[in-house]
């Protein structure tokens, strides 16, 4: 039985270039600053974002979570979208790390306008925190892989600029985004003062992801990063798979962009609720609203089948192409759920 | 001209039978636990509630913050309704002082129902935070002063049961919901596990609240309060007033309710948008909707004829009736309204 | 039997004149700056210490942690000696509230020498936390009462200045250092940015303490003071009663520094183990090395012929005179010792 | 030019045997948990350490910071020595990530006595913090590379018995102290319920370090690595090198504390001051007392002729011995040393 793995593209796997890099990568003690390629994998993913400096860290909750603390003062307001990944994925770290209150905005397919970004900055008052963050997710993954209007985001950035309130993005998927968008990821960037983003997921690498802006800010972010136990000594040798990634990985992102929009197409034709609309990147969400399981049984049911997906709650399921996931792993995919369409009906 | 004070029943000053208590209070030195006065406050505030236990603190915003942090370990995560107090008023203390998060649910009339918290509940998930306490605010001071329905509260506390999370009640104005359901306010507090409520506000108190709940919680409580500052010397001074608050003081928050409902209906009666189902205690909240003014300005109309009364954000009035207003401060009120609703049009 | 209680000058009674002025505040609401007899009295205080503004705060702890609040952010590092109160007695609320960690110093009779604080900051480095204050004591409550010499204090000014440092002194006690050392109060306050003194104590209002500092810093303070929950209603109340000790109170404390010193070589002449050196305010520790005893038992040998005290751990016993204690008990608590020295020998 | 790098053992670099090993590193999603690698490293360092579970992460630090998180709650208080790392270099982590606060003992050469802790330890008091968790450091760093003697790590076992106290181990340089003493590294661990052991340092992998302890406990750990941002994904490629380093470099630490046994009885001999009791392993801290240079004017001194080394603090240089360097650069830097001593005295 073929086996297809859609849980996410967290499972990528390094490619056999990655694998060279790594083993043949030149490190030193980072933490000494004089590891050549983390240095090295650093300045690319800022110059890529058109930001001043980069910082390497091991993970996209590391680099937001540190964002958050360079970004704020003990009992400060961080506006977010109401499932975006930093609010409803990391474990609370906002308030455990940063001291930090989140107002969640609720966005209309993850994307939160500036209007309604406006109306949860709060006056200055006593009782009131002050608001110190806006957060957007870009792409947005509950929402399905969903992108952030340029028009949107300049207009946020225009009310940031009004309010004196710093933005960061999570750009953990930002390379769907320009990918789908057909714009430089710097043109994306360029809205937000700090932007995270993934060498994993999509882009493959095995470990780590960068957090880009000010050098002054980055220089705060990295005494962050240290505290929760980021600095890592001869880490070049996954930031080298990194520079990998960044340097082979992005065009390939539409392939997953095409493979998804087959796969929700199909899925809509064989009758499954899924708003298409939502299916813009590398993600596919749909609904068992009609079918005779649950969310979680569906799972199991494409699981016997060689299928691996992910239950988002009890009626959504989120599949996700990426790397390892080819046209035949989506036919594949196609037919068993139209199969599965007609047992659960 | 008039004076009338509706900004809030936070203004209320101490009757003469309360400065005579704190007069005469015996006290002694709380923090060795030889204040009668405030053993006997206590007591007497665990007893109407049908707690086992109590401490007294110096405010709403002590017992709450207090309680959450009793509650919670850091990282948790806690269930309150978008707009309650604990959440918008309290500076983002539950982050700060707790470390904990918080997960809005969006209220009708500022009421949480069970199946809304019930969404709101995390799964086990490596990736989420434990939901620790669910906190709801009765009366709700955003949403105009409403009450949770009984049967709603039972509904929660039978959720609360099911997945062992315990249930924080922000009463700081309990009783006006108590005199509106015509209830014994043990028959509220039931419901929850621990419940805070001001000694001051309706109850006309100078200083303090209550937090009640079994005799380990409030022994936790009473470390958190101390870290705080809330151990006092010789506070049976103030704890005095707060028996004459909760002896002679309860019954007459129906004339409050009366005088909020008779301002509320000659609001409506002028054309003010208002929805009086939110009138239901002390608070009336209407809007500036088809003024030609907003509500500061409105509010600094009121203000040049002897009335103050509190603008909530750009487009709604508050007025809260009290102790300190008459029938005749209504009239006058009134009166004011009707005349700048012409003004204003 | 006659009762003498030297447990603490915390355990002091509100004077006639006090519960007079109690009963005839004039009072307001403070959260909205309308309580005349608060603003008094943190016009008074301040004015006393030499300092710009001052707040009106329930407890010493809560200002001390206010203070540390509003100096230091998250990650920072306080300097304070070992045995202080702020590190010592404070429910750890400096990492709990503040995220600070203390780096401790220890002293010379609760003296920190500018030498010894200078060894303790740190230099700039990415594992090392920013020293962000130095926290003094003044008088030393565990080291029994004693002095910061005046030179000291303006080394230690000098020490900041030079290092960008904010000093915040604990003066819980500093009218006893004042009275002590035959200064003006604020001789010893001009070597602080910022001082929190008790109303308590010595003073012997019911309730209350003060922070005194810039008005901007006052500001952000009352901010931090409101998330903790001081922010009360009527609470010209206790002012009051403050205002009171401030104008009658404070010229008393020699009288208790006197019956410390009869007390001290009483004991000294019985041959207990006392150092006499660290008797020159109103308290007086001493040891039991040398009795058959310790301190626990010790003190409830005491206990039993009508004389409180503290034991300080295992072989310490502090008395404190205070307001409370008069001549008589002095005599006969020197009594008491003397036989107990005996019996216990 | 010869080059001798001596600031630390974290400069060493990944073997061949590593790199060859992470080339081939069969890897997965350890989030999912399903890395083959991870979870073999895991488990080798669990069977080492005589412990049920292990949990891979980035740093030392982590490690610490993850362990201290899920050992305390938020106002508790951990003992540890004045110097230690997790106290000294982890930027405040302990305050504000754990949200505790640090009682530190002064050791003897960074050894903590049962004694001294117990005299650390909290009454059961409302002023007092709860005393969570005792932290020992083997071998300690800043004083040195000192071992616990095993008697005491047994005394100090008993003592958190007594008191129900969990005791963690930093344990970076856990296989230095095993190598010196001749034991196996599970008999040093048996004494802790925690312990964290570097893979890097001494042992060479570039990146990585274990906490192990009960299940229950680590999946705790893990729930505050997730937040840190310390769960990878296809973190075999550097378990790997992990593996080679747990497998294939304990036994040569021999090798450096012999390199170090050496250099530090050359500088005793060149006339510098040095206290040899401390040399027990692979770290030599010498004085520049006498000198007519500070330590790090000595150390600006000693890179001119190719030998790095670390000031500690202003009279102290510090030199680590490890893999990477061999007996001709010590003897190189024997040579230099002595030629210093002449130039500087």
């Amino acid at each position: 039985m073929r086996t297809v793995d859609l849980r996410s593209d967290t499972v990528t796997m390094p490619t056999e270039e990655m694998r060279q890099a790594m083993f043949r990568a030149e490190v030193g003690d980072d933490v000494y600053r004089e590891d050549p390629t983390v240095m090295a994998l650093e300045e690319l993913g800022a110059a890529m974002m058109g930001k001043e400096a980069g910082l390497f860290l091991t993970s996209g909750t590391m680099g937001n979570q540190v964002a958050a603390m360079a970004h704020t003062k003990k009992s400060d307001e961080i506006i977010c979208e109401m499932e975006s990944h930093i609010y409803y994925y990391e474990v609370a770290g906002l308030a455990c790390l940063a001291g930090a209150q989140v107002r969640p905005v609720i966005g209309d397919r993850g994307v939160m306008t500036a209007a309604a970004i406006r109306g949860a900055i709060r006056p200055i008052d006593i009782h009131a925190p002050e608001t110190a963050l806006i957060c957007v997710e870009n792409t947005h993954n509950r929402a399905g892989g969903t992108c952030y209007p340029l028009g949107e985001l300049a207009a946020i950035r225009r009310l940031a600029d009004e309010f004196h309130i710093p933005v960061h993005m999570d750009g953990a998927r930002i390379f769907n985004a320009a990918v789908a968008q057909g714009v430089a990821v710097a043109e994306i960037a360029q809205h937000a003062d700090t932007v995270q983003f993934c060498l994993s997921k999509g882009l493959a690498a095995p470990v780590g992801s960068l957090l880009v802006g000010t050098r002054p800010y980055i220089e705060k972010a990295r005494r962050f990063r240290k505290m929760l136990g980021g600095g890592m000594r001869q880490a070049g040798i996954v930031a080298a798979a990194g520079i990998v990634a960044l340097k082979t990985m992005v065009d390939r992102l539409a392939e997953d962009h095409t493979n998804a929009r087959l796969l929700g197409e199909a899925i809509a034709a064989s009758g499954y609720v899924i708003d298409m609309s939502t299916v813009q990147t590398n993600i596919v969400i749909f609904s068992t609203d009609g079918l005779k399981t649950d969310a979680p049984a569906f799972v199991a049911m494409l699981k016997d089948r060689g299928i691996k997906a992910n239950a988002f709650g009890e009626r959504r399921v989120r599949m996700v192409t990426h790397f390892g996931v080819d046209r035949a792993d989506i036919d594949y995919t196609v037919d068993v759920l139209a199969k599965l369409k007609q047992e659960c009906s």
